[in-house]
């Protein structure tokens, strides 16, 4: 269990006693005098707060590493702007026990086993028994879908949590469901497969054991590739997998990214593989901008616009109330709707 | 009444005798005596074809105009690789009568009625008043609803014949439809309203008479601002629509071709916006992929690659027949699917 | 009245009496004892300086906020390099009264009636009566032109000061008539009726109640979108107006920040809106350029190149004496000039 | 003398009978018979046109080369929508005698005595001795001035004819005088010297015996180097020339053509050099602009639309009937102006 | 053997009389007259030519297809510039026999043996054992060998050729050679072995039964992708292979196009990697410049100055004597070398 | 003599006494007390550190100028994560006496008797004794010798250092020597004389009379004009040097930087030319990747990816143990070597 006082709950002036887990620990030197005081990043599900102990820095800091859940007791302080916990040697105590890290790190709001549900499903309507056959390897292998359910889809810019992954690969799967629909022309079943295994390379791209990190493979082949030979290797295995129809399922994982600047080694070069492309970089896209216009609302900036963004190049119109500042409510009369 | 023979359907060596629109005229010089010829452009609502009239060129000429619908009675044959129709002097006759000059033009190969009948859909199921209400006044409007049927949505590169807008319109609002599913903090109104709304400044920017061609305002002033202009006027006759909506609307409008190249003057700012700007992106780049796919295909030229296409800068992968180059049966038995 | 000591006037030392605009204000924890002292940045029509208060800073801020005018007397220091006002608690007084807070703010040193005038000689010399009447409804429409002669022309990179626009635009049309002189062939009416009005829809894109800001109206339209708004409707109410006119002067106003990058919708597409365009372009690179080197040549840094400016990307020269660097005096003796 | 019929004169059907600059000359085999054909491109100071002679081609060829005066006797006719001229084998002879062939070639409009008389006077305004010498030691040295006076700006496109350079020169001059009215801060002289001296490496980038053509200095060394080693050698010889003025005055012109893609070595970087630099660049865009719409407006393209121009990334709005789509006249009563 | 006249020694007017690859045919119409003539594209080792047969065309074209060996006997021709063989119906034999068709295509200038003798020495001075068995591992397998001496280096830009690939690779290595040397922080082994190994994957990408062309893998999967597979499934069966090292090998492999525009899923993350991208580059870019340099001096155009190269985005100097514009010969005397 | 304890030798808590070049000097307020320390940074030829005195400052202060040399001693502390020299008023004191200056400076750790061994050794090798006139020239002098020995090739991105010219110029020279025997249509000599000479302009745009700075002539000329400049002068000299020839090797040292964003005013225009100017990108690229990852690899972070590099716009891969986390020992047994 992960304590009472959830990051997100906490307030100025506040006590707060919880299990946090340790995300970095650091020893800094006194501007004013001698000696050194331990500051310390905290994070639960809900986010994540810097705690300071202005004293026996050195010994309190022995206790425990980063990766490690702590126990904390102390009190709330504003600091710049921001809150963070001061808590004296005493209040922190190392938690021994087998608690569940990815328990305390941020995650999709979403239900994990509702997502993993709806692929399962769109998997079995894959009509053409080859594609279903190499979806499957991945969605029904135990090991593969523990790591899928978790893993982040960035280290930074979107979907950067627990469950990250599993929520793009479903947003992408569902606006192919909708782009099967409006263009009959496609391929549904290789569109449907490819949207469902296009990013599984991130499963070997990303660790997460307390903090989300590249991995020496992530950064040096980087996940397309990881994910085209996944996908390759299984479909050796498939007896009988017609030759076109893979080349065709690989080219829509090394191409998903386009061309370019954003790491595919080829463009795409049918219309599965563009819608793919499209579909990918639309829900991408659209995750960062609001991820980013929450954290700016969440800033309690005054005005109605956010601070500038250098990623996106602009400013971000907040809003009159953040977002509230009109009615919504429907009208009572309605002459020509 | 159209003719009997399509273009689509014309083959080397058959004889021809239909009813066409005259899209161009020329006299031409013979290169190797003195004298003109007569070329003009057929086209009929399958696609066009040149035609050559080698004797009593400008007596021929003077009977038709660009524009006007012609009964042809002709030979079909091959030259430099394509279909061309060899009339004699007495072969063409003007039309005179009632045609409708949208039935001799390309067009969206959907159904014009049902488009519109989606497209009423979801306005009826905008439950915020004012936005219903300001696209009411749009498809609620015989006239401008007759222009938004037929007008195209591009002159050349996508979507670019009668019904392409409402057929793109169509596109883009089911995308944000499965967006505001995906993700429920967009307002769904407002997107919706703006996915509707956001080309409609199309409807003055092309004339369609019988090309599709630019008008004044559509170049000198643009489709996003027309499309501002509108919805602005019409939102002054809505007694205390909310100010902030207002804004909001327009900058969905102006916005959605992204800031920069593509010719918007200001870049999405909130996510409404930036969700509209990727669905279209995703809709007009996917159109227009395809098209030149089926145009590729269409060619008949050996090999599994298409000619280099300067406009995507790639060559297109054909398959090795045509995207029918692996079974896509369904497999009778599925161990794992 | 604006008080005796003057923002660009004070130095090390001095003391000071006078008033001054509040453009910030801002409690600020002490690093190393408990409490908070009070932060303030003042401003008058030469500049702006911060200014601290140590002692009872909550009661203090209690006083006044930003946008109030106040008598402060205080001594000067300096800090890191920079000059600062400290002021005792008693020190300070808000400023009831009629003062207009322009004058509190930076502004162009140039005659702003000087300006108008010019602009107005400008406007009479129209030969055209349609268009000098549309540039009439605006520039003798008394309270436009209360806005237009203060409003600035942006919001950070040039002329961002009280009648900043006012100085651009004249800057603009004296560029435009030179044109009109080299250039026989550009209509010289149209050009510089569009030199006039090509930036008004900025006094509906800025707010300067006490400080430069965009407005909602100004971020989610843009100033250009505004502009042509504007003459758009003033056009609509003079009758005869001949539409291709109208029409062309519209394309001035909405091309004159050129296609791409810089916002405009569409691209020029006649020659007196690339003159336009390009004449705008001077002006405003080269005022940046200039309030930029001479922000730097105040530094007082040593050396003969500036600090680096990433909005410029490079360095600037400022040269062995600061532009004194070599005798600009006639030379008595001139063998071959 | 130039003979009677001018290039810009020529219709279908009449006879020539006049001189020309023969500008290329070549014999192309026939399509459809042995043998050859003569083709050769006249000019006159007027425009250009093709000629052709379809007997005795290879004798006829022998008696002139290009850069010939030749007078020619022949009949106009169309081709593909372009005039040329049809002569016998004997209608064509070489001239002899003392021709400038300058006067065969397109030259600018404007007077070439005022212009130089114009930069004269400027020159003569320059009041820093020094700047005024080195300035002088180019216009007051007839060799130079004689090359100065015919040059032209570039070799395709903008100011591509005899006096081409002078032209812009004065333009840019006039440009930097208004800069220089509009923004005092600007130091004057050292201004107006480097419009003057901008391009003069042009006198040895390009030559123009018959055809604008590109030298060998002036390809593999370029015209900023060229104009930067000229006047850098011109200074040498000035006794007491301040040395920081000599570094500005040369970056002036290094630095005209922007950094990076336009062939500068280095940025501009003091407020002189940025206005130059900008006014270098208005002056050459507009220029070039303006010679392409008149070049499609002497089309006689039906419609309102240019072709698309590659070079300038868009299509031209030509207007109604070719810019007089509206009334110009005054109008008789104005209420407002 | 193959035939007695070479293409690069035909000469118009000269009958010829040798054996041919076919590489291209079509029938073509007359424009003047019914009926069609065929139109071949000649190959051997030395260059290519087109042939025209005017009677019997399709008769003769049924006799042969592109790939086969013809003897042709005809006489050679200038047309439009170029030359061509203009051969009878009877001037044509097909040449059934054991041809290597790569005698008849364009090859490296180098000695093949050469090469690999140079690259094998390489490998063998491979200190590390384990990059020495993954090379050798390839070198060593006279398939892979018999195909990485034949494979072109590119489709179209550089190497273009039998042996391409090889004269590259054997270029690369060489340089890495010279970097390790400057560069003794360089692991030599690591770059060595990725030199030698950074383009295997073409071996994979291109066919060249008869002409260079992709590969449907080397479309979709690219030759990047391809080099990294075939690596690290050879790794894969080496026991012990360090996984450090298989990563880095395997890095340099995928990032030496450098990531963005040029293919590589990632950029150079360490030395080896970098070094080995950047004398790939310039390899690359230096053959194309001197492949096409020697292209547009074959031309003998008249003039210092090439065509303008859209593809180098300027003109060449072909310098006043094509290269031999100068005394290259030793000086006699030499007072201060 | 330099010292006994070298920068890069230092410890936290070991004394120091040594002499020390003074790069900055400045005097900073206390932020907790009245008054001031001083702070400067101290050099030597194996890098610089950060000294502090904290009493009497300014007193201290007066005792000696950025550019001396001190002989400071102290004691070396860690401050945010940093080594500090911390010394008393009276452990300062400046060194009067010869000490050359650019013992002080980081230099190359190559030896710059051996680099100019090796250029002269290749300029003895051209057989054009016109070029190896001209190098000779440069070469040969004593006093430009000097200057080559010491000069830095940059003053912030790669050899930036005393020697740092030297021996960029020995690198290119080699990596030119392996092209011109890769490519033997190269012009060997001209190739080699370019690459002694392509930077000679350095000498003047550089001065390091204790700091590495940009001089006048080098900021508004830049290095490639300047070099053009000085070998301009010295061919002049030549008697009899073919004009060809003269502007080949000027164009070799203009176009080095190719024509664009790295500044060269035109384009590589022939073989040797572009040879260069890539031999030069690889040379720069490379150096500066390697110190840039020389830089990463000694901050001694954790992890094994380095800090991301704006510059470079990525990561580097450290590796496991910083490059030695595989075994490199040779393999006692290799099989297939």
């Amino acid at each position: 269990m992960n304590g009472t006082h959830k990051v997100k709950d906490l307030k100025t002036g506040s006590s707060v006693e919880s299990t946090f887990l340790v995300m970095e620990k650091e020893l800094r030197e006194f501007i004013t005098k001698e000696g050194y005081y331990l500051q310390v990043k905290l994070a639960d599900s809900t986010g994540s707060i810097w705690a300071k102990c202005w004293e026996k820095a050195e010994e309190v800091a022995s206790v425990f590493e980063p990766g490690d859940i702590v126990r904390i007791k102390g009190v709330v302080e504003a600091f710049r702007g921001r809150l963070q916990v001061i808590f004296e040697p005493e209040g922190v105590k190392k938690v021994s026990g087998t608690y569940d890290i990815a328990d305390y790190m941020p995650r999709t709001s979403k239900s994990i086993d509702f997502l993993v549900h709806e692929l399962v499903k769109v998997m079995e309507g894959i009509e053409n028994g080859y594609l279903k056959r190499v979806v499957s390897s991945f969605l029904g292998d135990p090991v593969f879908l523990n790591a899928f359910k978790k893993v982040p889809s960035a280290k930074i810019h979107h979907h950067n949590y627990i469950g990250g992954l599993l929520e793009h690969t479903h947003a992408v799967t569902t606006l192919c469901e909708t782009l099967s629909t409006l263009y009959p022309e496609l391929d549904r079943d290789l569109l449907l497969a490819g949207a469902l295994l296009h990013d599984i390379g991130k499963t070997a791209a990303y660790e997460y054991a307390f903090r989300i990190d590249v991995t020496e493979e992530g950064g040096l082949v980087d996940h397309i590739v990881l994910g085209y030979r996944m996908v390759a290797d299984k479909i050796k295995g498939i007896e009988g997998f017609p030759d076109e129809l893979r080349l065709k399922l690989l080219h829509l994982i090394l191409s998903h990214h386009n061309y370019g600047e954003w790491g595919s080694p080829v463009k795409p070069m049918f219309g599965e593989a563009e819608a793919l492309c499209y579909a990918d970089m639309l829900d991408s896209q659209l995750k960062e901008f609001l991820q980013l216009q929450k954290y700016e609302e969440m800033k309690e900036k005054e005005g109605i616009w956010s601070d500038f963004s250098r990623r996106l190049g602009r400013f971000l119109y907040l809003g009159r109330e953040r977002g509230k500042g009109y009615p919504k409510e429907k009208e009572n009369t309605e002459e020509n709707g």
